[in-house]
């Protein structure tokens, strides 16, 4: 079995530490990690320099991106007009963000549901323009579905009307976003189940963790036995989210790459290489600390050893 | 569904940490953490005092521990020896660990493998000789079971091989211990059904995990699956073995019980209660980090609500 890590640190880390990576130092982040053999990576988002100065720099980005064959350019749009900039500069997976919680949303969007699933009708039209072969793929996320730190629990029926709203507006597929790292196995399982039914199978393959409360790999894991395939990861566990507070470290890919490797699934990545781009990260943002428990403990004696003897995994 | 969480804290803790925890500090551990609803912990280990120092007073918190309603009190014996102490100091349950790695078992025991059976062949005797009654629960614990740092992986047939001996040697059951931190999920779940397939299902119900590369959570939620229903953790994560080098920290007994509260299975642990525990550990270890990430972060508001509200786990 073959699972997506698709790489956020770019764009959801970046946005959560204050220093500016120099744009020469994201480009050399961005081609190691494809390099190691991530293939989707979210390398900015489209939001106004003066909301987020250390992302001013995307479409430049982008465009860098676009070079690195078989990579998956990916970036956050908060709404039509960054679907506009997105679009021009060749993005090739656009994500709207809309929080489940309506507190939320005003707070991190400063728009009502209503208003983001109309950005999403537009951001739709703009694409439906494009030749077919030019098109993005067009993901509304699913945030603070598993709870929100300003409304608790957000209601099902709620959740599930807004998945069918976003894809009426002309997405591709919606995702689970546990923005608040409130996610548990059991919710992971019951959501994916009961969003997949209401939008199919097909347009419901990923997931963005935190971890928060140090759920994020079991949380993973539930999702894998969910039948997701796509896993979003941060390298060193960099991000989180400004508007949420005390939600904090999106899932550290390193520790996701060693545990999908460990259980013999397919992920394309190098796990020594992957470890290496750590230090790109580091020496361009000195002083912020990179997390991981692999990285720090190192690769059990014999791991390729005990791949290659076990039977497949159960 | 019931999982039984284990507290190990004051066995495997403790005796990673160069200091002594005063006899009335574990006392008081001990009663906070059952008065919390935990229903077994290991409170100590009957090794010569010469070795670990820490633990030398095991006889002395048994006895308190037997006096706490529905406890079980286990401990852990290297050797025959250690066993009569544990018998005379009446403890309800008795762990012998075997690593299947003999080059850790003589690092860690100084024993072979046929050394190890033979001691738990005439700890079995001695349990025999007890009135039925108050005869303890006697478990043979497969240490490095998921591979050592020393040998690496540690062939099946040799792990499956020293099960068989063990329960012929008189154990009432086996247990998986990933005294290294290698294990992974579907490591997990291919040796639970493979042990169990040679014991029988009811003779391995149980699994001691590390945090060592971030796994924990996901290894236990795999051990779930597989039907296991005895988990070990440790307050604040204390403890590793000293002997394995690079193997540190048990899975939080916190994070664990967040977890399991927050998929709906019973514990039967106060969460809150659970999380004071703590500041009676880190007064009585001055300066010793314990880790935890739920009791960092806090729970999710509306926590209790979402159990109430959502539907039975998947």
């Amino acid at each position: 079995m073959s699972i997506l890590i698709s790489e956020v640190g770019p764009r959801d880390g970046l946005q959560n530490v204050s220093a500016t990576m120099p744009t020469e130092a994201k480009k050399a982040w961005i081609a190691a990690e494809a390099a190691a053999g991530i293939r989707e990576i979210e390398v900015g988002s489209f939001v106004p320099a003066k909301v987020l100065p250390q992302l001013a720099d995307t479409a430049e980005i982008v465009a860098f991106a676009r070079t690195i064959p078989g990579l998956t350019v990916a970036v956050l749009v908060p709404n039509a007009r960054g679907a506009t900039n997105a679009l021009a500069a060749g993005a090739h997976k656009l994500t709207l963000p809309l929080s489940v919680s309506e507190t939320h949303s005003l707070r991190n969007l400063k728009r009502t549901h209503e208003q983001v699933i109309e950005e999403a009708r537009q951001i739709a039209a703009m694409i439906k323009e494009l030749p077919e072969a030019e098109r993005p793929h067009f993901e509304g996320s699913l945030s603070t579905v598993f709870g929100c730190t300003l409304e608790g629990h957000v209601p099902d029926a709620q959740i599930l009307r807004l998945a069918e709203q976003l894809m009426a507006a002309g997405c591709d597929e919606v995702g689970l976003s546990d923005t608040t790292g409130y996610a548990d196995p059991a919710a992971v399982k019951r959501l994916t189940k009961l969003v997949r039914g209401v939008v199919g199978e097909k347009a419901l393959t990923g997931i963005h963790l935190h971890n928060t409360r140090g759920l994020g790999l079991a949380n993973a894991l539930a999702a894998l036995d969910a039948g997701l395939d796509t896993i979003d990861a941060s390298l060193g566990g960099l991000g989180g989210c400004p508007f949420a507070p005390g939600a904090s470290g999106n899932i550290v890919t390193e520790d996701l790459a060693f545990m999908l490797d460990a259980m013999g699934l397919e992920t394309g990545v190098d796990l020594e290489k992957l470890f290496a781009v750590r230090s790109i990260v580091a020496d361009a943002l000195p002083g912020e600390p990179l997390y991981g428990f692999v990285t720090d403990a190192g690769l059990p004696l014999g791991h390729r050893i005990k791949q290659l003897e076990s039977e497949p995994a159960a």
